[in-house]
């Protein structure tokens, strides 16, 4: 299984032009599309959420993953495999915290060099033959790819404390995973306090909460209502917490 | 087929680990997402939508509905075999509509619990599993249901005199069946008079019409613009019908 | 494989209606959506962004083109052979641009007329059906076709110096190739003078630059912005061009 995680947006043309080469040198490898709105021009951000929702897929699946503000420049290219999942990613520091919190590490950069290399959209051109040569169970060395290491951001937290995605609902995913914080433990956004609950229905409607989300992150809500425009919440919002 | 009804928003990270989930089950089954911005949090407005759409669809269809303000409550959780399309969703009145306007019908309730249980995403871990299983051509009990009964809203009319989605050329698509309608009658809302006709070019660039639309719905528009921006529309508005 | 340009929008009921149909009828065949937000209403600037994107997909691709404004009147509807790719859409302009550009041309009109044919959303059941049976490997005749022509559009300019698209991240794709603009021009648009770069990383962080994107077009962007708000861009709007 190939699953893309990108910032090309869902309706345009970039995804269509992807699956189509997919499915050129994959054929019949079922392709889903995990995140179509990570955080645009920003790896930082897309990072903290790629590491908490690949282990939500089966080890299997090769993970597309695209948002890449340097494409066109000399970033590298990489392939990393973490904990059995791979990846195929530029060198930017999307895969910082995959790797940082994986286990099992391997690396490639991708070496090999398209016959059409477009100065917009590696996504296409050089990230989706990659990734569709692995799913379909050729090495990383058959893919083109030798031995390297990933670009490094030590400077980067192990959570960030900082919105990350605003989903469909309003509701607005933290870079923090929940399990480290204290379960009594308050957000502090916007001049407001939001509480922890386990779900929306255990706060009156119209009130907000936090909790640790399905893919364990804690996460601002409003029960009924959009927590991003109730509490002025977009990807890049500082919070801090205060003990419960 | 499965076929995903939701207000997870497309292209978010929901609907892919759905996907994940499906093809893990069913492996080979076709998966198509037939609505992704259902009203969100309300079953009622979604309800009407559900039961218009679903008779669109194939009769071998398992329709996974998910719009569930009160998913992490203790609200039951259903498979629905309504003239033989199976409907899998949780117990709060999104099927009411398609029961009440089905002649075959048959009821289980979920009793499985998954190992893993989020608070948050059933969608994913309670009602994906058991649409695959379904698709998969596992019956309701090899499934983990037993008997049951959906809990009924008999308050809620037939036909509802609200808008119940916006769609994305601005069209407003409402709760009416419009064979139900006298043909000439008017629809009255913002103010505004909007007589019938039978497709845009039938009334000058510019004007509001209604007319029954692709799934057997009143729909307002306005030809060549944006109903909802000019009229005022959006998911809850009321109107009523004038006779012609 | 079936590729869906349309202006139908990604998350909302039509597409997946679509999927029901082509998947009934084609079963097996792959589908991507190539582009779901087409120009509404616009066969002209869709014409220029299909034209562009067309030949980005194998030769073998079947494209349902979708912009249809006139649906339900008497407009026409087409199969296009071009340079091997095949096509079904309204007869409207829509594949005027591809047209004129080919050179192996065949076309056909159909002549099928449905069972039940909606008013509203020929997509589905006219443009669908047909699309189907030529990826299922029938001839036009066997889908309903007969020999016909497209009504042609000799007022449309070869490039147009007009938006036609705007991208997820704000960039704005122009009716204009590229490879037809002098390199050193600069594009005058909103009282700004934007000069062309390889890339978005040419240019400071916020400037603007246009550049040849990846699929031919002249397209504004913003190195880390949006260059839809940015300078005030939009489909429609026209701008010049200036000699380097």
């Amino acid at each position: 299984m190939i699953a893309t995680f990108t910032d090309f947006g869902i309706q345009g043309p970039y995804l269509g032009q992807v699956r189509a080469v997919l499915h050129r040198l994959a054929p019949g490898v079922p392709v889903l599309d995990l995140l179509a709105n990570a955080p645009a021009f920003d790896p930082r951000a897309s990072a903290y959420l790629l590491a908490a929702l690949a282990p939500e897929l089966p080890v299997d699946t090769v993970f597309l993953c695209v948002v890449d503000p340097g494409v066109g420049t000399g970033r590298g290219a990489l392939v990393a495999e973490i904990d059995g999942r791979r990846f195929v990613a530029p060198d930017n520091g999307l895969l910082e915290l995959a790797w940082r919190r994986g286990g099992d590490l391997r690396c490639w950069e991708i070496a090999w060099v398209p016959e059409r290399l477009s100065a917009t959209f590696h996504g296409r051109d050089l990230f989706a033959p990659v990734a569709a040569h692995l799913a379909a169970g050729r090495t990383p060395e058959e893919a083109g790819c030798r031995a390297g290491a990933p670009s490094r951001r030590p400077d980067w937290p192990d959570d960030l404390g900082e919105i990350v995605y605003v989903d469909h609902y309003g509701n607005a995913m933290t870079g923090c995973r929940a399990a480290g914080l204290d379960p009594g433990a308050a957000i502090v956004v916007g001049g407001r306090r939001v509480a922890p609950a386990r779900t929306f229905q255990d706060v009156p409607a119209g009130s907000a909460l936090w909790y640790g989300n399905s893919c364990g992150l804690a996460e601002i809500a409003v029960n009924g209502g959009r927590a991003d425009r109730e509490l002025g919440l977009a990807v890049g919002t500082t919070f801090r917490v205060e003990p419960g």
